[in-house]
């Protein structure tokens, strides 16, 4: 069962997230400047979405570039992983509008919280299929940014009912942290390509 | 006549329409989480249809993995298929805000209806375009899941307007029932592709 | 200059396009049959904008296979046509929505019109970068069904203003006649792979 | 690292913003010509920007092909090329809602500078990934037009607060200048096949 299908799909699944979200950034009818203001805390969630998404198909894309084989089991944990990010749009909008206010706040790290669980599920899964010379285990690694992830989109939640900001600067350092793009698959890769 | 463009165009449909069913889960306007509450039904219908547009994406993706030339009947069957499922945001929306009220929860099991027989309309063409040694036949074999179906469908759309819960729960029963991804194809092909 | 990422581009735009359109099929806030009615118009609007936009990416499909090479101008004509069919998802909801007053059958027309032209520039641009022994030329024939459509749509848009019921017909037929799959071309690239 | 990827993502994004754009055509209640007149700055908007995210996949499409390797800057520097994309049917919307005011063209022009700024970013990383030989940077050579345009954007946003008939007849300008697609690379890469 061959992995360019269920690529394509994903990026297509993808790219209409990251499109739809915008969406969210309703037109103004007044046509100053201060028509823009209520906006702004729409758009930098915007942006703080927009780099999650980015990050997620990135890594995505580097994921399956180190996965040879596609199992039904496989299929159904990456819809899984799509099912949480296609609810990114609607926690975007959410916070947005309400100017970071507490429970949005916890909902939108809920999300990015099972998102993360979601991919984690799929790397397992992939790495399961590889059997035990798996070189995406190797790839991954200590996986470092993907066991910490989770315990710091938690303690964002749990912050988001005390002081929101804390939250907000820690979906901003999560972010910051996987910007960096995923070096070890490159490398493992690179180091099987060129023995 | 290759298939790959028929796959990218239905890969792309597929991916809009589980994408764009998200925006009928409107941003609420109040910050708390009493504002999420109304939202629940509409949440548990979009889980629903988003799992069924992820079984209709999978079997297809098997489906036309077993299928070597597309005919322009093909085509258009597949059309034909794709416009059933283009209806699902729409039935998942009006089922999910009326709260399961009877003739929503109705039209939502008469599209699913139409949308099993546009696929067993395609599937039957794609078989009767092998010929009598079709691949696709033999993976298929009884397809007891695809003559089930469609009975229980009928069978839901009935109950809705005596007990809308037996229809949820049939809904259920049959995603769960295809959610088990097709065996039979993936052996066939595997019992052809290693003899 | 490779004609697949213009496939895939056209594609994406397409099934896009076919997909916003169902947005046009605004949820109705009450649960019984009588909500439905007023859709009803929209939603047969639907049905045909579907159908043209299925036929033109069917016939898109076929030019294409037949057209081995992409310049400058047939990608820009390729836009060309992507914007025309970019509006039918807005006159699609303005007829549908106006129960198929006079301006909004006549502007549907229009931008058939529009998109029918597109249409036949894309393909003599084609037929023009392949040369004296054009494939598409040769597959193409007479191109009655081209020529036709054009003047059928003037009439439906002239018919509008006095009985839109004879514009809406038209329509319908001009479907029908291009339902048909353009099987000269498949014969024309049959008979040139196996001669 | 693959680019077909990356292509097709991108080719994913871009048609769904070129297609939800048209959104921004609210559907009229009315069914008169009266009610188009109000849509006709929208409808005039929709076009210009059409034609600039066509002119950007164009483009893209031309860059991409005289690239062979894709780095991990370059794939964050495509997702910020997209990111500015993105807001185009944002700007779009409130410039022709607002019938060409001030802030919203001038914001407009904000947007689009940003786009070709972050192309620039995007040409440079991929000319540094190919070191001393690059053949896009020959292709590329002068880059009169991707030098011009940032400086033409900047006149038209400050002019957007004197006249906006200045802005709008720079940003028509600028589309002009760019219609006319990239000769350079399409004849950097012939003269490279065909030596």
């Amino acid at each position: 069962m061959g992995k360019a299908r269920m690529e394509a799909f994903s990026d297509g699944v993808i790219a209409v997230i990251i499109t739809v979200m915008v969406l969210e950034l309703k037109v103004p009818h007044d046509e100053d400047i201060a028509a823009l203001a209520p906006l702004f805390p729409v758009f930098l969630t915007y942006v703080l979405s927009f780099v999650y998404i980015g990050i997620y198909w990135n890594n995505h894309h580097h994921m399956l570039h180190a996965c040879s084989q596609v199992t039904g089991s496989v299929l159904w944990a990456n819809l899984h992983l799509l099912f949480w990010l296609s609810l990114v749009p609607f926690t975007t909008g959410w916070m947005g509008e309400n100017h970071f206010a507490a429970v949005p706040t916890a909902l939108y790290g809920g999300v990015l919280l099972m998102a993360a669980i979601a991919y984690w599920i799929l790397q397992q899964l992939i790495i399961a299929a590889q059997g035990p010379d798996s070189l995406l285990k190797k790839a991954v690694g200590g996986d470092w940014k993907g066991k910490l992830s989770p315990f710091v989109y938690v303690v964002a939640i749990l912050a988001a009912f005390k002081a929101q900001w804390i939250s907000q600067a820690l979906y901003f350092a999560v972010a910051l942290i996987w910007l960096v793009p995923d070096k070890r698959i490159e490398n493992a890769l690179r180091s099987k390509e060129l023995p």
